[in-house]
């Protein structure tokens, strides 16, 4: 992750969207495998946004296929929206595979258990956590805690276990950003916040993907699906995660405007969006990718 | 319950129509937090049409979760279509935390375990029931009979576990009216019969909801999410079950209408029903939702 | 199986698309019961599908129901897709019930484990195999050496657990076609290799379907919707699976190419998709429909 981080301050937005269609087109030429391990709401829309942006996505989650198939993936995706006791050793297998792996910490405060997994996960080190401003305020605050004892959680707005993405202001992802950047000092892993702008830090750098609209908040697991789309960047730029995930945010936020211009509503937003991921040109990303460094 | 009924007899399809429009909007200010424990096929659009209602739609399972998470739920809703073993328990727990709760007993006699998890899920106190004629008829059957012994189950029609709404006559919901009554005395709770003419009873009063399309019949599914909009709507009128439950059903038919004018198939009309779901507005609601008291 | 073969050297592609037509006359009048214990991906697909095409989906996979549930299906369908340990025996259960039923082997070749699943369903004798080149490939390639003793697996690029249907050329399934035939001579099953052009063999004759279109690929859980198609078919043509098989590939196919001429990408041709696949008359199956006899 060092690497990830060098000169990014010389980074201009121009910079940032000729390396967004850097990746996605390098997504497109490798068809990386990303092993999904993810909530049951989910896996339709993220197969199909992984497809659509040319990766290949594989939902496997028993815990007798880990060890055969894990180490062929290119990456791994682990979500804990429709958390059970039994697929938690699966999500722990497959994130310490050795392969590159992005957790997305739904709802994570929950309940005492689904915060005490995404804890136990977070020590796997994770290449990339994305969440929203509630759920990584959430989990910044236990990860502090629980370096004495897991205490008593503080009761964050953090119900969702279907994930929306988006916001309609930026309030969420900017109050959420200090408690970033010591999530990422904590755990080493580059960590996402979602919102009206994303925000992205490795705890010292803040990058900004300005991309999206709102009504993507009324799609069921469109968070969840970005995410995926994060594994399938970290998949070909496994040695900069910060760049992967801001990137990926932006391009599907991007998709996300593209679909907004036909949309009718959110199910007709959802089809657009997965037909303008699919569709992206390098024009388009290069000229409406929205990425900047933050002070 | 009680004041759900008091003066029904007084209900004008005027007063109908602008309490749908009342509930919808008090939905959209509200954004009730509403745990489904769902089958595997219908979580998708069951939350995309409560975010598309303006409902927190809440897909948590674990009985680990239950006791941080069902009390600061605003509804439950309980969906047996893919009922597995291992989910019983959380769908009782969450029926048992306190919070008004919704069952949908779908294909209630495909099986005998399947039929005595609904009587045992019925026991406690649902505040509606919604089935379609079949699934009512069975379960009024075998609630009468379980006050003896369980028995063997008639064969109704009632195979469908993936479940379908609409019909293409009014036959079934018709006929399996006395059931719904006797059902719905036995109970407590109110009971909801979808078909062309969807009723609504407490066991003395019968209310008609006559709002939907035929080829909603087609969209799998269509069934667990109208459920889905009853339990947001519960969420926001827990006093008044019998009017929250037609107020759903006919707001959701009416979305079908509308998708109905776009569509060309069924693909298209389960897209086109969820926009125009998020769009109603109140001269739309208030013109076309069709609800009317029945002698 | 035997009397599927007879005179098939002499059927004209004018014989195939009729008896597609006919087939799917039957299922939409008929409405075969199809229970489908599937993977969690393709649920909403699948069940769509069969919706459209006139079948009555049924997601039951609970061991506690196969008894009173399975035989009254017209069909069974098991897909391993995301396969786990505690399906596996309602699996083997709704195989064995005497209900003709068809398995769709997905990434076989993924794990020891699922490949050992997939041996096992094979003995109990599904009337069709439906799976892409790799993948059956792969099965015959296990099911020779499974007569002696499990070996480790050839590294065969069958990683997709989400199965996507169709491919760019004909490559995949022409070159899986030796293993197909051997793999029916092994099985006693029809085997459907999808591709360019979808091969469907008894071991001695073969046909081509040779509808569909490469942006299928993109769509996640075709090859599942499609096998659940063949289910259906297989329902209302239990005595000649091969003629079954072959029509429903042609028929989804054909659905997927009148989807295209609309679509904008692969969400919309989901939508299309399943729209035309619900719309289809007669003279479009019989004059589009392609399907020949193979030397």
């Amino acid at each position: 992750m060092a690497a990830a981080t060098s000169a990014v301050e010389e980074r201009s937005p121009e910079w940032w969207s000729r390396r967004a269609w850097s990746l996605l087109s390098a997504v497109r030429a490798r068809a990386p495998l990303v092993q999904c391990i993810i909530n049951l709401v989910s896996m339709d829309i993220a197969a199909n946004a992984l497809l659509a942006a040319g990766a290949s996505p594989a939902m496997v989650h028993s815990i007798r296929e880990i060890p055969d198939f894990t180490p062929r993936c290119d990456s791994v995706y682990v979500n804990v929206g429709t958390l059970a006791e039994d697929w938690l050793p699966s999500m722990r297998a497959a994130a310490s595979a050795g392969r590159p792996w992005v957790l997305d910490p739904v709802a994570a405060a929950a309940s005492g258990f689904r915060m005490e997994a995404c804890l136990s996960l977070l020590e796997l080190r994770p290449a990339v956590v994305r969440g929203n401003g509630s759920e990584i305020l959430a989990l910044a605050d236990s990860s502090a805690a629980a370096s004495s004892k897991f205490k008593v959680l503080r009761h964050y707005c953090i119900f969702l276990a279907v994930q929306s993405l988006g916001a309609d202001s930026s309030h969420d992802s900017a109050d959420a950003l200090e408690a970033a950047k010591a999530l990422a000092l904590t755990t080493g892993a580059i960590v996402a916040v979602s919102g009206a702008v994303d925000f992205i830090t490795d705890g010292k750098q803040v990058v900004g993907a300005s991309n999206g609209v709102p009504m993507m908040q009324k799609i069921t697991a469109t968070g969840c699906a970005v995410t995926a789309l994060i594994a399938a960047f970290v998949a070909v730029e496994p040695s900069d995660a910060l760049v992967a995930a801001a990137c990926a945010l932006a391009i599907f936020g991007l998709a996300g405007e593209i679909g907004m211009e036909s949309a009718k509503g959110p199910a007709s937003l959802r089809m657009h969006l997965i037909d303008a991921l699919y569709g992206l040109d390098e024009q388009t990303v290069t000229s409406r990718v929205n990425i900047s460094m933050r002070p």
